[in-house]
């Protein structure tokens, strides 16, 4: 009998498991996903979903489902502290979960039950016949080389131990969260960035109190302890409560605490205010510190992601999004390896992508908590630092309001910066034409690296009035955006840059799809590429573009990504083109702006007439891609 | 056996009847619902929902339902007449659908089939455990009561009349559409507004083309005839064509066409761009006329709505809208009736109101389509016109502009204006109280009889940023809406407000709900009374707001329904409390707004110190509730 054969092995249904295994279903690849549960979560859990992470929710066509269990939406914190005299708590400031300053489409964070989240997954996995395998788990892998297309061997076996199977595989992922088997075996160490440990109590419940802030997200503290305040669904409330910190001079990581000593405790910490519970939904504890694994994956074909490589204090609300992301980053990069779009050189920057930002994540947590320990910050200190950038006032700096700042930007997911590598131009990058736009420099406001700021704009083709960032959907392509500014002023630069985009060694040419002949006529968003799809946005008004006369051929083929920009947007009131304007570059002879499948900028490229876009964007993904690409280059493959 | 007896027997389930079983399933009622079809709608029928459907969806909670459908969006509807000598079709204008001048918060027309509508409805109806009866059909009812609380005798049986069953009931409801029974047997006639008839075909169905504005709402007349062409769900397109008019030489009402007749007209009408179709999903061919029924009851016992109730052309794409609306209208003044609110009196507003409404409609329709007909209006007048009351530029007045403001203001929704009655407030009304504010002064912006305008808040309790006219369900209850000021100024008048709310001759307290001891804690809307919901709104910024030492007990109460009126709107940049500013009252002394179930502005209020305000409510309700409420009043029901 002939061994089974999977392009991934996925081990762990919760979030950086289901996301990895939603990708790939959708891309077409073939997914064993097995769990050791014998059910999905029922309740508690992970919960909170950032602003960025909803945002990928939404590119993924996950975000109805996912609003219509009625989350509970967190707009602002609050903070509790001490008063004088034994006369109990009172609140010492409030801001803004995502502030002004931040551009966010969504500028809160979404709180529902992991188990709801997971359910919104597994439904659409079931739409590609991707069913997770429970209970089973990993007994054993090896990365043989017996068959070169797929190296990994990987045993199963079903938690009761009856059943059995050994199946070879192109990938192994591990989604195990913190005890990992497959970490385990790999000898991959935890390095521990803070040594001290905790033991947390988290409840789920359903409340009566006069405690003000109920509905908000508070930090408590008091002369009694402290303690988390988290809004939930269905009318619940979340507490945190620290039961035990290995500073304590009995500490002991199996202390174990009752859910009526949650209660008691939390009473006494919240006086004056009075707390009752309706009724508890679920409670835990456990024990945590900080920690990160040192490698990602040893060899590209075994990863880790999740939990499984990185875990902090539940204080940061980041567990579940940086599990997402860290699947999303992973997803797009297997794919575009095995598609034969990209180098297999490409896997490596998984690691150094998403490690770097754990370890932001774990100093931010730590240098957050530490200055949090030192002072309190003043009322004022807060207003200032939640303004908008675009305020008219000077701000005073000083360290806590650029803290605050940078942990706001970090906790809503849009402080993810990933560093200069050869998808996030810079310049060292290969890539070396001088049209390259730099934020250093500020020709641009986009990072490379840094997820593209959202636009308003309208669609010509509909005149619906749409977010440019989320135009196209996650599957795999670069988003090309031609910011076109004024159709008289650009009008020779665009068509310069569509004949050489047809030139047969461009980059888009070179990764034609090989059934482009039987393409569909409704195809919007891969006419003619499966790894790149263009929009064009005018600074306009929409019924001044006509889009067959105006445009060439290729860049009407995009027919449903043809955009004016002509939106009111108040962070650029008097912009002709808010979008435009909001992205740093001319109103009148625009930019092209390249960014990830992902979502996150890679380069951004002067728009001029000639060939000059287009070589500079041949050099950008020559540089990563499988096929020599540009002018002169002989369309051999590299490799 | 004794006879089985229901509160209501509702006869098709259209979208009037839906809406009308919905509601009143939600809210207790014991209903007995048939429909002839012996399943729901598959495809095709009516399928625009205007922007004020979609807010009395949402209001319903059944808004992300109808969307997870993935509907059009018409933003702008297109012109296209034929050029001279024989050249075909051209552009001739477009304007949006919903233009800037209109404050809606869907400034969009949604377009879906009426199956994906009635299944979201079905869903909901069955959480309520309602189950439409099919195909039953109604053979026969009177009104002879003999038994004086279930007065109607209805006979129903199984349409093909092996089952039958008769019942009693309060109220019979005919939503059968334009052949009806139920109209029949009463010998309500139709009066015809436009003498003329057309026969129409309609067909959904995926196309290629050329034409550009496929995705728009489109009007075509060219040499070879004329079609309307209506964007839809799944990438479909609906075609309307006219196929023989009344007014035509040889006219016959049972001409008939087929897909392929209208195709080939289609594609002779859209020349010079070229038009095939990848399958069709509907087509149909039916004759209709301008109607309306002379009474929509007459005992207040047996009603009728929707298509029953009044026809007209396609070309409005009203019906289904107005349907909604008669539902709702009825919906809660029954609800009012039987729950001991309202005096009986009230249920002839539903023909006074819902009939007006029709009769505008006819109106409209026909003027409009004369108007078109006679001249096209210049590009400059479509911007002119789209152009938002707030431009700076001065308006030229024409007869084309107005009427196409009026046309944009009432296909929306937006222009349904109730005539003053017992509910909409006017000089006339029997409450004489001086501090009514009177929109006719330019007391306040907003009018008795139409709809509220909407507005962004922030609620206190969670800092959520909300959508203020959604903040209360439809769920019977009036919804007043206490514009606070600035707490400085109106502390003393919120203060008397509540004092005098509490007084037991109150319309509040009048009708306190008799199970108001065992109210859950967690009641948001209702904590008190079942007709009413308070909300107050503060000319603050959120964290200046501490609701329970700020507010009298009675608001405190409404703890979810406490905001700050501190969120930029585009359409007031310039005010300190947008939504004040928005309701035309003072951003000082606030004012109170009361508004019906149904989301209509009934009375606006000044705010003052004393007894006032609560006075002038009082007079207000007591002109249509069941009990003498007010100052001095004796608490004997009138009746």
């Amino acid at each position: 009998m002939s061994i089974e054969r999977y392009d991934i092995v996925i081990v762990g249904a919760g979030p950086v498991g289901l996301l990895l295994s939603t990708c790939l279903a959708r891309w077409g690849y073939k997914i064993k996903h097995i769990d050791m549960r014998s059910v999905p979560t029922v309740t508690g859990r992970a919960d909170g979903i950032q602003p960025r992470s909803l945002d990928l929710l939404r590119n993924m066509g996950l975000k109805r489902a996912i609003m219509a269990n009625e989350p509970a939406k967190v707009y602002e914190v609050a903070f509790w502290d001490p008063q004088d005299g034994g006369k109990g708590i009172h609140r010492t400031g409030t801001w803004a979960s995502c502030p002004e300053f931040i551009d966010a489409r969504y500028p809160f964070t979404t709180l529902l039950h992991q188990g709801l989240i997971e359910r919104v997954f597994i439904d659409d996995l079931a739409k590609h016949n991707v069913k997770v395998q429970r209970p089973w788990k990993i007994t054993g892998f090896n990365t043989d080389g017996v068959d070169k297309h797929y190296p990994v061997e990987v045993s199963l076996s079903h938690v009761e131990g009856e059943e059995h199977e050994t199946i070879r595989s192109k990938y192994l992922f591990s989604g195990e969260g913190a005890r990992s088997f497959v970490r385990e075996q790999l000898g991959v160490k935890i390095t521990h960035k803070d040594p001290i440990q905790h033991v947390w109590g988290v409840m789920d419940g359903v409340v009566r109190t006069d405690f003000p802030d109920i509905k908000l997200k508070c930090t408590i503290h008091s002369d009694a302890g402290s303690i988390m305040v988290i809004p939930r669904e269905a009318n619940m409330v979340r507490l945190y409560i620290q039961i035990a910190s290995s500073t304590d001079p009995d500490w002991n990581p199996r202390k174990f605490a009752t859910t009526e000593d949650v209660q008691k405790a939390a009473k006494k910490i919240m006086k004056p205010y009075w707390i009752e519970w309706d009724r508890v939904e679920w409670y835990s504890v456990y024990p945590i510190g900080q920690g990160i694994a040192d490698k990602y994956t040893l060899d590209e074909r075994v990863f880790m992601g999740g939990d499984c490589c990185h875990t902090h204090s539940p204080k940061a609300g980041q567990g579940m999004n940086t599990a997402f992301l860290d699947a999303q980053n992973l997803a797009w990069k297997i794919h575009h390896v095995e598609s034969g779009f990209a180098d297999r050189s490409i896997l490596k920057s998984y690691e150094s992508e998403r490690k770097h930002i754990a370890e932001n994540l774990l100093n931010f947590d730590a240098a957050y908590a530490k200055l949090f320990s030192q002072r309190k910050p003043s009322a004022g200190e807060v207003t200032s630092a939640s303004k908008s950038d675009s305020s008219d006032q000077p701000e005073e700096k000083n360290e806590f309001i650029e803290m605050f700042k940078s942990n706001c930007e970090f906790t809503s997911g849009y402080g993810v910066l990933y560093n200069e590598n050869i998808f996030n131009w810079s310049e060292s990058h290969p890539a070396q034409s001088p049209l390259f736009l730099s934020e250093k420099k500020g020709e641009t406001t986009q990072k490379t690296g840094r997820i593209l700021t959202p636009s308003t704009v309208t669609r010509v083709s509909d005149a619906n009035v749409v977010h440019l960032e989320q135009e196209i959907p996650l599957n795999g392509s670069y988003r090309i955006y031609i910011f076109a500014g004024k159709y008289g002023k650009t009008r020779q630069a665009i068509t310069d840059f569509a004949s050489n985009v047809n030139r047969k060694d461009s980059f888009y040419t070179a990764y034609s799809r090989r059934d482009i002949d039987s393409v569909s006529y409704h195809e919007r968003h891969n006419p003619h590429s499966q790894f790149f799809t263009f929009a064009t946005i005018f600074n306009a008004h929409r019924p001044e573009i006509e889009i067959k006369s105006m445009l060439p051929q290729v860049l009407v083929r995009y027919y449903d990504h043809v955009y004016t920009d002509d939106v009111f947007d108040k962070r650029a009131p008097k912009a002709e083109a808010a979008a435009h304007a909001k992205m740093g570059l001319s109103q009148q002879d625009g930019g092209v702006v390249v960014v990830r499948p992902d979502g996150y900028v890679g380069c951004v490229v002067k728009l001029v007439e000639g060939s000059g876009t287009v070589d500079a964007l041949n050099e950008y993904f020559a540089s990563f891609c499988t096929k020599a690409v540009g002018r002169g280059s002989t369309h051999q493959a590299r490799l």
